[in-house]
């Protein structure tokens, strides 16, 4: 296909319609016949994938992200059950959000409809294609994928099977569209495709969403990007608080929920801080820290004098931010200032610094006494998740397949009119 | 006052630190007490607007815009009611949107907190500078009013008004704050204001909404554009849909939820075409037909030749567009192609027709047998609106308090971390 961005779009846009109307039995049908027909074809889909593999490998990648780049039979199985998996959701489009009969007897209720048609921008992982399709298809959308270039053979070949699939059972095809492109044009036409796309998604780093947000038109849902805080109340268990550090941090560090500054309330600094020191120092994790966390070191070397930079980014390695505070209150406005608003934890046994924290910390997700790695479409019990929206508009936090909705009011009369029949 | 736009939005974070821990009954005695201010302070607030009054003529203004512009004591005390009205309809912040307990224990709640600082953009009527504060202050949010010159003098004595009596009440003044400047640049600052705006709410025209989305990297909410359509099926009563069309086309013409488009059905154009020039042409309405319309005029000067600009605009005033359809298929086609997707009617006595439309058509609201009109926060029941949105992100149709706040999500865990206590 050469086709253009917009050439895609507008046939997007075609796509969509048929789509809108589509029942939940049809659509899961058509989930489950991707899933087989990525399975079926998985031989091939390893060879495209091994000329990106081996690209990426030649220009001397980084091995964790040649690793995130790599498909295999297996993880093509796994794939391919995440769509499955979709099936068992339920169908957000239909759904009645609210409703009621209004004094002068019209009817309303306002229904989840899809978006019509969503963008994706996304980084090396070829498994965001066929995640972003499934929901985007039960969701009723449309989409339009826009890989990275790194990807490109992988992408190309496992939207193809997805195409073909869509198009045996009865589905437009272009519902799941490859955007490529070698410059970053695409994106820009994508991101300026005003009217014929509702929304775009941009998933990976903070450089990216920083582009996207900058340069669309088109309406954005910002995800991902997490500079999360551990505050440790004074009234914290120091016991769970380690747990909770340690799993915060180390469970996964390379992902936007893992916990990047440790904050310490004073009076449970002695007791706490080193024997945080040697739980970090144990799970290999380097600690920023200022003045006061530096002084509980046993060896200096121990602690990495922090500067503003640490406070302020995301490592998403095992290193880790770490300050002490005089109150709650200073604990607050530290992560005031340096928050993404993503995921933020208090550790504490006082009810009263529990309900101040969660009052008072803006954030998608703020949690008390449980770990920052729990902000997660799965874990909160959404199913699959395209992202988590790090905005405030539209959607905050894990976004499942209603987040991938927008609604309209259907009001049913029998003749009334504002001359006659006005509420107000 | 000579702050820029940008300290302005930081004054305006700051206050809205403030108010978003406000309690409900807090709330509501301030807006009572700048319900009770402006009509203490009546006499000095209509002295302010008679200078804008007396500019407004003699740059020779539209009469109607003059009309709109103009205070009075009489207005004064129904915009101050307006205000005391808002009182009485629910705080959205600390609904619960959602809630459950996670197989591994945790409680989880998405709960509705305020943007933070608004921005509201809009053309002449200084009721608006009332009505946004007003429902800023109630959800939580401070607000940034970026009201028109021609209204300058008004809105900066409602303004000091406003801010007094927040500041007597123990609010902050910068809770409610004007952003004037005589050229376009201060709506640019705002617009460009990420980080310190949360939300920019442009009110007005279609050219005012062209330019703040295309400027704008600050999330937008599009309101008010409405080409709206009422379409007369074959299985219309014909007496209802004369009252119907004529409702939606001259209850109130200049506003976004009024008719601007006729479509009707071949199989009922003989019956009801006539009688609709007839009720039209005594309505005052000027008619601008396709040639199957013109075809029934008794008079051919009763029908203007219809142009393609005719259906792709808003008259806003006694004109409407007008056409004759094949079928239901072909309504819907020329809706999809000319609809700002605002409100959109069907008359219809048929059950299949009603719910092929009600399904098919995308738009903020869908109507069936009653006046699009209805299209309204008052009239849907949601108490006072800041506008209707025609977009589909985040709100959709009348925007009441609860599209004026995000959510969080609260999690309250007993030591759960990923490594032990995952649900996936």
């Amino acid at each position: 296909m050469t086709r253009s961005v917009t050439e895609a779009a507008v046939a997007a846009r075609v796509a969509a319609v048929d789509l809108a109307q589509r029942t939940r039995a049809d659509k899961d049908r058509a989930l489950r016949a991707m899933a087989d027909a990525l399975e079926k074809r998985s031989a091939e889909l390893v060879a495209a994938n091994d000329a990106d593999v081996r690209r990426a490998v030649e220009a001397d990648t980084d091995p964790g992200i040649v690793d995130r780049l790599t498909l295999t039979e297996e993880r093509i199985a796994k794939i391919a059950e995440a769509l499955r998996s979709i099936t068992a959701l339920p169908d957000p489009v239909g759904e009645v959000v609210r409703g009621s009969t209004l004094a002068n007897g019209l009817e309303l209720r306002q229904v989840r409809v899809p978006f019509g048609v969503i963008g994706i921008v996304y980084e090396a992982r070829p498994n965001v294609t066929v995640d972003a399709a499934g929901l985007c298809l039960k969701s009723g959308n449309a989409v339009l994928l826009r890989g990275s270039s790194s990807a490109k053979e992988s992408n190309t070949a496992l939207v193809n099977v997805l195409r073909e699939a869509l198009a045996d059972n009865g589905f437009p095809a272009d519902a799941v569209q490859l955007v490529l492109g070698d410059t970053h044009d695409s994106v820009t036409e994508l991101l300026r495709a005003r009217g014929l796309v509702d929304v775009v998604i941009p998933r990976g780093g903070a450089s990216l969403i920083r582009s996207v947000v900058q340069n669309a038109i088109v309406p954005v849902i910002e995800t991902g990007v997490g500079n999360c805080h551990v505050y440790v109340d004074a009234d914290a268990d120091p016991e769970l608080a380690i747990e909770l550090l340690i799993d915060s941090k180390t469970q996964r560090p390379s992902v936007c929920n893992a916990a990047e500054t440790l904050l310490v309330h004073k009076d449970i600094a002695d007791v706490f801080v080193p024997r945080a020191l040697d739980a970090l120092r144990a799970a290999g994790v380097t600690v920023h820290g200022d003045a006061r966390i530096a002084a509980y070191a046993a060896d200096p070397a121990d602690v990495v004098p922090a500067q503003q930079a640490d406070f302020e980014d995301e490592y998403l390695s095992l290193d880790i931010a770490a300050a002490v505070v005089d109150s709650l209150d200073e604990a607050i406005a530290h992560i005031r200032r340096y928050s993404t608003s993503h995921t933020e934890l208090i550790i504490t046994r006082s009810q009263a610094a529990a309900r101040e924290f969660t009052a008072r910390v803006d954030a998608a997700a703020v949690i008390v006494n449980a770990s920052t790695r729990f902000t997660d479409g799965g874990e909160f019990g959404f199913g699959a998740e395209i992202g988590i929206s790090t905005q405030k508009l539209h959607a905050r936090g894990p976004m499942g397949l209603p987040e991938l909705t927008s609604t309209k009011y259907i009001v049913i009369g029998d003749g009334q009119t504002r001359a006659k029949n006005a509420n107000t």
